[in-house]
């Protein structure tokens, strides 16, 4: 027992991954730390065992917890008393699974980037070995944690906007806008999985636009084009979703001056809202025949479920680090209620992460009939 | 010979149409107007003869020229020595043919809203008529006035954005929010002919993006829709381009929050720009690996193409009526120089017309057959 | 008795200056064109002659209407049966009070370009000749044309923001961040008057600010400054109204990447709005404790003089000439009417100009004392 | 020694104030946590020791370091040997100085939320322990922290902008919209001190003016307005640089539809930047003659200093808490090399909460003499 058990304490955390030259490792750990209910304390953060070392010495962890690899960190952390809690996994997609296994294994919570895994098979043991073991398992769909977009979800889901009749959801990046240039392994089938830009940011946009719809997709057509990189780059897709509403998605990496644009547009028989990732913190609301509302994040009329993602006062922007922050609190508060769901949509599950492998499949079943729809599959 | 002739003058116009509810007649007029090359001296109104009177009157029209059809028009301004240069034709879309082809028949120009006719053996006819007569035929597809999309257009064009990689269009409208609560021509196959908003917007948004990208769209995959209206109103379109360029058109009557929003945006593989009608005095554009530039209307290194479309100094916004009297001007300077086809593009001719109902009809086909990308026809 | 007066005609407009190489000359012909009330018939473009009756061809004018100067202008014009019904004024600040007292003399009304005159004697004395003939004067204040400026003037008029406690006018542009760069009459006191960028932007600012607000200034402290050029370039005033509302007005002519940064913020006890010149299509509305609400010209919601002000629907952008031509509408409705003074201020007077000249000079005055607060003089 | 100074640690931070209603304490712990430089272990949250023992309970902090008052905090953590490195205060005004004094004189750091001090005295006196402790006082100008605001610094410092002409500054706010509404300290002289917005958003905007343009104020006159409130709630001030620089500043609490208002624009013979807080990632500049580049952090042409203060990529927003970090960490940065001195201005000093002083004072002293301009004084 630490001396902070004393008086309650932190949840523990390890991580695998991140500690390449990508942000994404760091944004885990501001994002554990913002809120104070984690404390990072073991890691292997890289295959070289002395950037694992350099790393945690950077984050002031204990250096006989920087491991050698996932399998002797999973064996060990499970052994000691003051163990991690949960395991956060950001290395790339297709070592998700072995990773995420090994720590469900040990009886270890796990926190895990996206795309889930990179086949249907891993999704679908992953879901089972969650049933299985009781552990939690959350998948870091960031965006789903903005408060403006929990505010557009539960006036969806409050009826602000009459029947849903439209979801426009896109998500362009300039990532791979230099044409063969980055020699990364988002570039390489082995490492990355089959699919390109649909894994990278279309899983992304796919959870968004059901997160907020309360839809779910149930057939698409895609258009699938790998325009200057090895994987597809550039897709646009046809959406039908249950109950009769309409979309599409569109999401590029090769779009010049789109530094990370996610959007949502969604239309219903009373109302509509448009939500952008790069100003997270407005949401515009029109009703029927109505002009425009701008609401701001801590304004007033602001949803319960946004207040509840909200730290600070309108106009003090808050952004991606809280967003993400947002996750990782609600997986704490879970773990300390002893429950491996998510509480109204707080955090994504592995449910969630299994419907994005069955989205990047289905695109690619549509994209090798020519582009016809196809049923949405898991 | 009027008296204005003895020193120069300027062209005279009739107008068929115009004198209802809508807007669309006077925009013609005022558009006109503005640059004083056009006075409108003739017109029939409306079905009605007490309207016509009534219309001409308030534009200080002779009531002798104030006539009961447009035949009886075509007729008599034929006959006089001070007859019509030309007619705008702004009906309901299914009388197009008819009328355009009457005035030809006379010798009289042609200005003709969109979408230029219901079918495509009508374009076939009136292009095969145009020809014949050598008078000129403009279809007013408004936005290509605008001077920030001729400094898209020029851009391109130049070269700016290298090969263009993707062309996303859209136009989302909140005019048949209301279900089946207009009692409109629109809703009317018999007036409307057989496509809703693929006609009314989204012509006006094919037209944008082939004539900004300067690529012809060879194969569409159409999802239409039909959620609040007797016709189709909400259509996303997967798009092929020639040299292998891809996109996704968009169009929608029924996007509460949506006053009029036509967006551009074109991606290629040096740089890339974006142009939203509702705020069309400025273009967006991103060099590779640059941040963004915000190009204003009448600021430094606009386009010669844009600088042609403006009147007034940057800061001093311009908007529909000057683009829409960017159209009339350049039909006027046509004319005067014994033209019938465009100066680089400054108006759209019937072939224009003829593609936009060849759209409207391959996106037809292309529901018709569960989505499948079908080849583009005229 | 030309031919149009048979059946009821457009009002006839002459003009004095126009002809150079600013835009403000073709602004004024256009705005008169838009709405088909005026045809521009006479005028004295340039003291060049040659330059005068080559205008005069462009605009398809007789060339015999083409004058060498305002006398002969205003002389004969006024002997002929179809005379100019009114004179548009846009010479060189300093000439305003002699052209316009010609006109007057002979009964003809007057359009006058901003500021009215460069001095507050003749202010008075034009003042005082608009009361004796009864004919009209109209300042060219354009920015009070504008549909959402009038909508912001309603909403104050009718409560909508309690009592005003706050107006923060600004207008921001960069035709002088050149030092010494532009050999112009805006540079030479024997041109422009005494004051530089108070004259020339000010003077529209502070129009503005009373117009929307419904107050008067009561008292004012400048700091002018002359940075770059040899008249005052860059100006910070603080504002007392009557009833006890402060504010601030600031303008200069250096401010790169400022095209025309006219600005208006009013805050009340119950409310506030804010309008920007560039973007002028948008008002946005902030009641006591909510969310701002985007209101757009024509959509719903907005008032009736920006209703009237008004024609097109919303989304397709009305700007600069518009709000011109609105100013021109509402004068030759008032001609037609046979008043001389503005219907709910949809234009501005003989009065509007005097106290423009007021402010001024009151600046001025301030400057002098040191920036002390000075009451406002007319 | 606690276990993690075996290998390194973070810096222990104690806190005084912060547990009552208001966002800032909870923003200051989050600040602290973000980059893992700092662990938050003592604490007086409130006057009221049950509320300080339940916010020490939520912050897993030991309740034997919940103290009853900041002398007997001071005086036992300056005897622990994992005392703190370092003090937050975020008390009400009045009560800075004497926390801030028995800090430094236990030989604690401190970080003492703005304005400093209620007078000039404290204000002097808190600069000579200072001085004699050798001890550093970091003052939260946390709008300072901003990348995009570092960037703008750099840019003027670098000459980027030529000779700065132009300053122009505003906050605005709607904490006192409500009349006489809220029963806060803020209206209570015995606790905020004399003067009330000046102090509470003036002294940012004040800041932010002279870290940005790097000049100091020489000179202001300022119209003090106490509208809906008891102390004053709308300010407008002319302000004097040294070096012939202009400027206003405005700032108001009373203003419907501004969170979070402030803004800055500085003007130089060669360029102009801008910058809103409400969206703090773009900043936009202007050269001379050019057209607008909107520089996103974390985007090509971004400062050094920028850099330094910016953790993810470009398009994932940084806000308000990111940049407060930036100043705890550049703290950390400063005692874990020994210094009590801003490195390139990373953090603001003693002096520059003195300046904030200086500046209300100034202010007041202006006001009490009819708005004459006054010279500057400390």
């Amino acid at each position: 027992m630490t001396e902070t058990d004393a008086f309650g304490r932190r949840l523990r955390l390890g991580m695998v991954g991140g500690g390449g030259s990508s942000s994404i490792g760091p944004s885990h750990a501001s994002a554990a730390r913002l809120d104070g209910r984690w404390e990072l304390v073991a890691g292997v953060f890289s295959r070289n065992p002395e950037r694992t070392r350099q790393v945690a010495r950077d984050l002031f962890i204990d250096p006989q917890r920087a491991y050698a690899d996932h399998t002797e960190m999973a064996a060990r952390e499970a052994e000691r008393p003051d163990g991690i809690d949960a395991v956060t996994i950001c290395t790339f997609n297709e070592t998700h699974y072995e990773i995420a296994d090994a720590f469900l294994a040990k009886g270890i919570h796990v926190i895990c980037d996206k795309p889930l895994v990179v086949n249907r098979e891993h999704a679908r043991a992953l879901s089972a070995r969650v049933a299985e073991t009781g552990r939690l398992l959350a998948v870091t769909y960031t965006y789903s944690g903005y408060p403006m977009v929990r505010m557009a979800r539960d006036m969806i889901a409050g009826g602000r906007l009459g029947q849903v009749l439209s979801v426009q959801v896109e998500y362009s990046h300039q990532y791979q806008t230099q044409a063969f240039g980055k020699k990364e392994w988002q570039h390489d089938q082995t490492k990355a999985g089959a699919l390109g830009v649909v894994a990278s940011l279309g899983t992304h946009a796919f959870h968004l636009a059901e997160y907020v719809s309360g839809l779910r997709v149930e057939a698409l057509a895609a258009d699938l084009a790998s325009l200057r990189n090895p994987l597809d780059d550039h897709v646009n897709m046809l959406l039908r979703f249950e109950g009769g509403a309409r979309g599409a998605l569109w999401t590029t990496s090769i779009a010049h001056g789109c530094p990370n644009g996610l959007a949502l547009r969604v239309f219903g028989s009373d109302a509509a809202i448009t939500w952008h990732q790069e100003h997270p913190e407005q949401l515009t609301f029109t009703a029927s025949g109505q002009q425009p509302v701008v609401f701001a994040r801590g304004g007033a009329g602001v949803s319960a479920g946004a207040k509840a993602a909200s730290r600070i006062p309108a106009g003090h922007p808050e952004g991606y680090l809280e967003a993400f922050a947002n996750i990782y609190s609600a997986v704490a508060r879970a773990i300390s209620e002893g429950r491996n769901t998510a509480d109204n949509g707080d955090f994504p599950t592995v449910h969630d992460g299994a419907r994005g492998v069955g989205f990047m499949f289905t695109a690619l079943r549509s994209a090798g009939a020519g582009s016809m729809f196809v049923p949405f599959e898991l």
